[in-house]
């Protein structure tokens, strides 16, 4: 992965000689240290990345994961013993660095401290050249999230035949995560969510021992990760007979969210594109929609930018974002229909292709 | 939970007026948001906590999580529509405050500096507080940690009817997290480790499609998350017939995790527990026990201090930790034994149950 300690300082815009990149303790990890390395296992607590602008990258590991490392990344391997041996390592990559660079949204307070303590460097931030160059996605990193789409493309499609009267959200939510790992997840992008009617109103809902009931929303929102690359995707489906009201908020969600994937190509401010959806809602069911349209996945679900009326973001070739729009009623329940699609240059191309129709089960 | 607040501040050893606690974006949490707030579920990026000496306590959150935060915390909930107005309340609440304490570890450079541009206070670490305070478990603390041991032992018990001729690692992985989620984990407290015949040698493995041969190791270590605390195990079975050389590892290992047990109590230096097992595999194999005896475990998996050689860590009734001693060399593989216990007045209370005697499949 050398070619990305490339793409680092040909993007970061600042004169710096060398960049930090300090991984913590779970779950204060730093997502570059994966990027930059590309290894896609292990932990590496308190392990460290030193990239140089000569291209050349070092990686300082404990004992403990010294054969992973060796075997997944093309860094310069240095294996300490304890925190004195790491320490006088780093003070020997870092004794001819005059700028140093550090990710200020990872590293925390106390690293900072502790690194300002041995070097004479100046310190400067350059988290924005990795936000933006992890945005763009590499072909590999497009496989992987693919793979991790078409996981849970999959357990969607499977889903109704799980959903039962009596079932409760917790059952539910255990059988998604389960059905995920059956398929090939490495592990869950994050704690499955699985809500039956008002509780679906409640966007980051935690299932609970609620039982499923005749014509309620059964909302699932879920993701696979797979080789640290995450996925994202939510379904609604109507548990019995869709009331007229309830056909009519799962349709506004659906239209909101077919149209704003159909504005979506390079060049697109994703500004427009929340938008979009949410004048589609707004019209019928004003102020329902209470979060923004998508964000960008990658290492972590939620990886960089949102797609909110908040900010301008570009969108660009090979960016993958979620495009999620749901209508939320108290009194209801909520809808919301969301994909994982990756930004080419003339369309947006679905990565969860689970279908979307209302399902009445 | 506001008795939580009023232990931080009888606790810090500083004069503080108050502390804010920053919840970033995934993966950089900072678990005493949870810790502080009681809440178990939900996501609160970017949401905050400000805790006042008198004892009050403030959680800002977006209107994503208020229906969680008002059903999950007793602290005063706080509502914001966007950053500015997050920042207006966070002004408001630190207007008064002269001392304001930090989580270092947690709290990123970034956000330090976000916040050091809009109050006047003085700010200090009191990252110490919550580590004092979070390692010395509540009862209801406890019953979580508890539960998730149950759920991890439960699944251990069972593994060795899945342990079969060809299975590959990564097919005996996702057996486990597909158990422990079937009874009841609400997420892995980790990715899953499977490791079969000389992977096993790696403490950190990954599981790959390695299929299981005649007369290895099997070594898994896992654990499960229930309502954000997690547990932690491992267990390695022999597939076929231990040689004599397999016996006398395990052995080894297994007399060493005892006695290291044996010895924890109120008062004990950890320091002494680490070095205690060290000794008894020194003298067998020496050097290749690679890594700390264990470390804490509460809202994350490795939360806090290690049992290690490296430093002294008294322990106290009501923590937690890990005993986990192995033995790890390349050409044959590795064992460990790994079981989370509490730590009581007089001995150590075993929270994963499973058996630990030499299995041979």
């Amino acid at each position: 992965m050398k070619g990305r300690i490339k793409k680092i300082f040909s993007n970061s815009g600042k004169e710096v000689d060398a960049i930090l990149i300090g991984n913590g303790q779970h779950p204060n990890v730093d997502l570059n240290f994966f990027y930059t390395s590309g290894i896609t296992s292990g932990a590496f607590e308190g392990c460290l990345i030193v990239a140089k602008s000569n291209g050349k990258g070092y990686l300082l590991t404990s004992e403990l994961e010294e054969l992973i490392a060796r075997k997944e990344t093309k860094l310069g391997v240095i294996v300490f013993k304890n925190k004195e041996e790491r320490e006088l390592h780093l003070k020997e990559l870092l004794s001819d660095v005059n700028t140093l660079g550090i990710n200020s949204n990872s590293l925390s307070y106390k690293q900072y401290s502790d690194i300002s303590k041995f070097t004479k460097a100046k310190i400067t931030d350059v988290s924005d050249t990795f936000s933006k160059i992890r945005s763009i996605k590499d072909k590999n990193e497009i496989k992987l999230i693919s793979k991790a789409c078409k996981i849970s493309s999959k357990v969607a499609s499977q889903l109704k035949s799980f959903i039962k009267l009596g079932t409760t959200e917790n059952q539910l939510s255990s059988k998604i995560s389960t059905l995920l790992l059956e398929n090939g997840a490495t592990n869950l992008a994050f704690p499955t969510i699985a809500a039956f009617g008002k509780n679906s109103s409640r966007p980051h809902h935690s299932p609970t021992d609620k039982k499923l009931q005749k014509n309620e929303f059964v909302l699932a929102d879920f993701g696979a990760e797979s080789n640290r690359y995450a996925s994202d995707i939510s379904r609604t489906f109507v548990f019995g007979k869709a009331h007229k009201k309830m056909k009519e908020i799962y349709e506004t969600v659906l239209d909101a969210q077919l149209q704003a994937i159909g504005m979506i190509r390079d060049g697109v401010n994703g500004k427009g594109v929340d938008k979009l959806a949410r004048s589609i809602i707004d019209k019928k069911f004003k102020g329902r929609f209470i979060h923004s349209l998508g964000h960008e996945v990658g290492l972590s679900v939620h990886d960089g930018k949102n797609l909110s009326s908040q900010a301008d973001f570009i969108l660009k070739e090979n960016m993958v974002v979620t495009v999620e729009p749901g209508i939320y009623i108290p009194s209801i329940g909520g809808v919301r229909i969301e994909d994982t699609v990756l930004v080419t240059r003339n369309k947006a191309k679905i990565l969860t292709n689970a279908p979307k129709e209302l399902i009445e089960i």
